[in-house]
């Protein structure tokens, strides 16, 4: 990377970034808590009357299409817009797309209207929106692209946003660099949300650091970090959750240093 | 039962049924982890305009009553529909049900418009659904009725679902036998929403194996007996929850041998 | 204290009061559970055709306007009124008070239209609502009144209700005494929700043992002794909830002679 990830690690516990998040009621206590623990302060709020108000407080806005309505997404519009006007950066959770004709309309409808700052999505989700190839089958993906570096390089450059698409490995795009990272434990996916969760912790480094491939990458390297360590106490999912949380709070940047692996 | 209970358990493992759920907001986040504990993959929504398509990749589509509003009890409707027409079972957890009037016109409604496969509720929901007695105070029961037996087997004639009523007892029944199911333990009334968790196995047995009172029966007594497992070591309702998601997980079908306890 | 906190602690136990809540989706489960941990039934319901049903039957409402929207604030008044009517005790809890028009207009809304027996909130919250100064951004006190002790006095004067203002230190009062609490832990400020737990528990308190001081003050100092037994062996904030949930469930009065610290 370009600059040093414990530099923006340390960006964020200083900042602690207000991160308005706009998201599902599946996952919502997860992503409050791990923005949290992350080093940011997070606030829900999604009424059409109190997000204009709300966002124009905060470092980071993400919309995370989970579940959706048509009250929701309204709201969704008229945040990003005010975050538009006021350089708020917009981080976009496309959860679902092409599993749905719903999910995809949303999501082109917010990509229409609201300039998104980073899209982070899995690899079947990314893979639709770049158009090369993708499955997705409820809010998992069955299948990505065949070449991922040049679909989220693809993606960046058509959507001039940020690009950050997770799987085991996970590609991070600003349309020219790609960055390779392969840190993370197969625990991650056994808890519902924390691609979910991911998008929240994007919200706090790009809040707080500025929108970049480096924030980007930061901040999914530390998750997927706090995971790692996480999993080498677990027990299954239920204790694997609470002790990410746990890991994600007491992470220092000697734990960053001994484990990154970012590469392009 | 006329089939093996870790036939059926065997047989979620391997298909890992897509089970769309439409629930309520307290318990979402618990009802999702726990499907894919018990093997199957979660999918949330309850948009009326995404519903539709989502249900007809599902294996099975669980209604839960338990925070009702005009706008999901219409998507409900609609999703059921469209549930039925694909021959993808329903199944129905009709949280508070005499409780209030509009639970209760709620759950007739979906009964009038949908065909249900199964019913899974406490003893007063289904003693109140059976007409045969039962009292439900928010949205636990206080009392059934007085012959749980009868009450399931009558239940189960008029709706042609299988009836699953849930206490220190189970009692499972297609209208002909009526199985009785002595598996859980007293930590699970600690925690909020362990009636709708039970609802989500359902969904991934019966989604997998088909519907039967042997799915429904063997979902119950899986998850009662990972309930037995985590309460050996828990030290209270939060450390218990977390543990019985860490037992779903890892149960073996040593664990359900051992322990099932199913008589007729 | 007039009461002896271990008798509105007994009394609470005793009586298991159902505590109906309409709060908001990111930390109503947590607010479910830790109900049943202190001791009393938990219902959330916010359907205007359900609430007034749900709330004739409660001991307590619990009003959380942490996200609002037109319907459910809608619902909020609807259900307060029929709990003014029944002389349930409503508990309001202000979430996010003076960071946005619309949930300072919506708190104004419901002090006009429903007779509120306790306000909790944080030191910017109650500050606010005093007309006394206070600064919230999103849903965190940055800063409440120079004097908390006459702000909670003053506050409580003019609404006729119980206040309690939550912090390092928390202070409440009906108008005449000023009751100190020096009980907590900072894990507490590491967990999305703990303030909404406390107006839950406030819930629970009112409603077994009557509107006073006394039951605002127990409820609040129950709930952060539990906090400082969590804290004892608690790696981070994921353990810290986990434990938290363990301790309020077994809590002594034991524990809490040896450790309350309530002055005036």
């Amino acid at each position: 990377m370009v600059a040093d990830i414990t530099d923006i690690f340390a960006e964020v516990q200083k900042k602690k970034p207000l991160v308005h998040q706009m998201t599902n009621y599946v996952t919502v206590n997860d992503c409050a808590n791990i923005t949290i623990c992350a080093g940011g302060s997070p606030v829900m709020s999604d009424a059409k009357e109190d997000v204009e108000d709300m966002v124009s407080i905060a470092s980071a806005l993400v919309l995370n299409i989970g579940t959706l309505n048509s009250r929701t997404n309204e709201s969704m519009i008229l945040a990003g817009k005010t975050a538009n006007e006021l350089n708020i950066p917009v981080i976009l959770d496309p959860v679902g797309v092409g599993a749905t004709r719903f999910r995809t309309k949303t999501a082109e409808d917010i990509l229409d209207s609201v300039r998104i700052s980073v899209i982070k999505g899995n690899a079947g989700e990314i893979g639709i929106l770049a158009g090369s190839g993708g499955v997705v089958k409820g809010v998992d993906s069955i299948s990505g692209s065949d070449n991922a570096e040049e679909t989220v390089k693809a993606l960046s450059r058509a959507t001039d946003a940020i690009i950050g698409m997770t799987g085991k490995t996970d590609y991070v795009s600003d349309g020219k660099t790609v960055y390779i990272l392969n840190n993370g434990d197969n625990y991650l996916e056994t808890v519902s949300g924390t691609g979910c969760m991911v998008s929240s912790v994007v919200g706090c480094y790009v809040g707080a650091y500025g929108v970049s491939a480096d924030s980007v990458a930061a901040a999914i390297s530390v998750f997927n970090i706090a995971g790692e360590i996480a999993a080498m106490t677990a027990k299954g999912p239920g204790s694997f959750k609470t002790k990410l949380f746990d890991s994600m709070y007491n992470l220092t940047t000697a734990d960053i240093n001994d484990r990154v692996k970012i590469g392009t």
